[in-house]
């Protein structure tokens, strides 16, 4: 029997794991050699990480895992009659089970315009990219700044586009990277009186979580100098700023030279092989099994899958969610190779976590709910304990207690982007 | 007094620190916002470090020195009447004194054809590009090779231009990932079956050491499985492959889709602003006192400067030589403010060394020859004390410990070159 699985992230390679020791022969493809851990992301892209700390090799990962081959290539369609693969390079590839975890990225709400201008961040390169933008911004005002001190054309102002964890998570990384990390390093600017807004279209912050808690992050950012706006949609996004409109229907310009987007998401393109089972953002309503429905062989787990969750809400595109479904679609898949019924998937969900800044966090657990310090020192055991790979670990923990009593954030290097040019 | 100092490698970096506490303004400017620790890039990439590991801000480094404003520009034009700097985007600079360390980059002896097939290793960028080609190329062949085994088109082949510290150092490295760190991670290909070829013009490695050093460098990486190849000159490089001419004038080809370059040196084209005095691979020739001929207010050090030593040969193009000359250019500077008369520049040598793969090395240290796992040692003592931060010498001790005992290199990621596309 083979089982392909498309996509090694959270997942993609939970299924593969969980085929460990099966009589069964795994091919795992992805159009990245490495597996990135999401949550720490930000972290790489506010240069608090490098991209080796919360990257490893997805055949690196499953090394020991003699049953898993590793293919680094993109699908570009599935044949689901002919129960075929088709690869970006002409190849293609034969399957009996086929798992389909290739992810999501950002989307712009058909705005794709807005992409250039405003930024996302799903994959390593985004983090680079944004890390790149973010430091440039700096090194761009300390230049044209020089003896104005003004800054109208909001080279010092960051706008954050989106209120869930990821845009406040950045938000407040911004705020210490000005008020603090580059303290001391400029001479014709002051870091320290850059402008961040963090817009958020609904009623508040962190909508998933806790009210408690969106009030709290609210109130932490504000003391880290955030600006934060809700009940803000945006309307416009140039090189020059933001165009917003309030609850009242007025619109307002923030002129800013940095916006990042951490507001929608898209599932990718492949959840299109199943054209009448997709909804509005791409993503492939699945039987409560995780199969497509009319396909028994196809399981479609973690963002690009969406299924309600017995109180009738969606289950969220969480890591938790995506790992739990790749699980689940393997044991149902070697239950369908021993003539075995399926069973549905139950979300066994052990909480949410974001960080506000420096040392405060909120964190929501079901059982109980933390904010403040306590929660950031959860957050850290936590995300500690998830990483792969010791070295991983020991460097991300030797990196963070060198941030916290420094205040440095060290991997600030503005790359060029194309080498050849 | 305004002193500008243009690059930020050892030679710039060494003369702005030289300044510290004196009274006189300090512009350092450089294209890149980060120093290079360029004697670690080889580990970059070679996937064992990061290059937030060998990197850092200049302005970072030299935060706490009030009389120095870091500028991130690319000069264009020296105007050596009118003493003023013209920047890439139009602006200039008014100067008293300049310092000009802006380095060299790789040559390919007249063939900048060769470049697009066997990138160089001089900047970040380079490195990243090497890393991703050498992955990249495992990848390649685990598709194509499935089911066939053999290697006609070259595709497990590299070939290393250049028999120097950087490809001796690239070709034993490449010969631990082939057969040590990609030992378990691929189904298809055997990377310890990977050849690996070094190629010299020259008579033997590691010309500019002891000869029994290049004999002994020759015979490890052979114990390594690296073929060396001297008296053979390169005289074609494609993306099938090299071409490779003998000593007895008999020309070869070598099929190898990975080529590196670790041979030729070309200055910076800042050295232009003085036609006169340029040599032919662009480099100024200075006076002793490491000013222009002419131009009593223009310095220039390191890679971008030949000078001849006492003996008659020129100091070579390495980190001490720039080092040396960018203290001794700051210093020859205060004396012309004082009214004092220059003083001839004076190389110390403290020797010279390189690594061969794993746990070897050769250290020519003029009062003391090492070579072997000794020679290692001190390679490692010296290297982790002369890097830049704590935190990085604190993170690249914690890496090497751990690639020592697990054979492994953790930052094996491809990343793409360009996030647009």
């Amino acid at each position: 029997m083979h089982i392909v699985i498309v996509g090694g992230g959270f997942g993609g390679l939970q299924a593969a794991r969980a085929l460990a020791r099966r009589d069964v022969t795994v091919t795992v493809i992805d159009r990245r050699n490495h597996h990135v851990f999401q949550p720490l992301l930000y972290q790489v892209a506010t240069a608090a990480l490098s991209p080796g700390d919360i990257a490893s090799p997805i055949r690196w990962i499953l090394r020991r895992q003699r049953n898993v081959t590793v293919l680094l290539a993109a699908v570009v369609r599935i044949d689901a009659e002919g129960k075929r693969l088709h690869l970006a390079d002409g190849g293609s590839l034969s399957y009996d089970y086929l798992i389909v975890a290739a992810g999501a990225t950002h989307a712009y709400f058909g705005h794709d315009d807005w992409r250039a201008s405003a930024p996302g961040l799903k994959t390593m390169e985004d983090a680079l990219h944004i890390r790149r933008r973010i430091l440039l911004a700096f090194e761009t005002a300390e230049r044209a700044l020089q003896g104005i001190g003004s800054d109208e054309a909001g080279l010092l102002t960051f706008v954050v586009i989106g209120g869930g964890p990821t845009g406040v998570e950045l938000a407040g990384a911004l705020a210490e990277i000005a008020r603090h990390t580059l303290k001391h390093d400029f001479r014709n600017i002051d870091p320290s009186r850059s402008r961040i807004v963090l817009i958020e279209g609904g009623p508040r912050l962190l909508a998933s979580f806790d009210a408690a808690h969106g009030a709290f992050a609210e109130r932490a950012l504000a003391r880290l100098g955030v600006t934060v706006q809700t009940h803000a949609m945006v309307t416009g996004v140039s090189t020059t700023g933001v165009t917003v409109r309030d609850a009242s229907g007025t619109e307002s310009q923030i002129p800013a030279r940095t916006v990042l987007w951490a507001a929608g998401v898209a599932a990718s393109p492949l959840g299109r092989a199943f054209p009448e089972h997709i909804d509005r953002a791409g993503r492939v309503r699945v039987n409560h099994d995780l199969t497509v429905p009319g396909h028994p062989d196809i399981f479609v787990v973690g963002d690009l899958a969406t299924l309600n969750g017995p109180g009738g809400t969606p289950y969220p595109g969480v890591a938790q969610v995506a790992m739990q479904q790749g699980t689940h679609a393997t044991r149902n898949i070697l239950r369908s190779i021993d003539g075995a019924a399926m069973r549905p998937f139950r979300y066994r969900d052990y909480g949410n976590m974001a960080t506000i800044g420096r040392a405060k966090a909120v964190a929501d657990l079901g059982w109980i709910q933390l904010r403040g310090y306590i929660a950031w020192l959860a957050w850290l055991f936590i995300h500690l304990v998830k990483l792969i790979g010791f070295r991983n670990r020991l460097s991300v923990m030797l990196q963070w207690a060198w941030a916290y009593m420094s205040y440095q954030r060290n991997v600030r290097l503005i790359t060029e982007e194309d080498p050849g040019a």
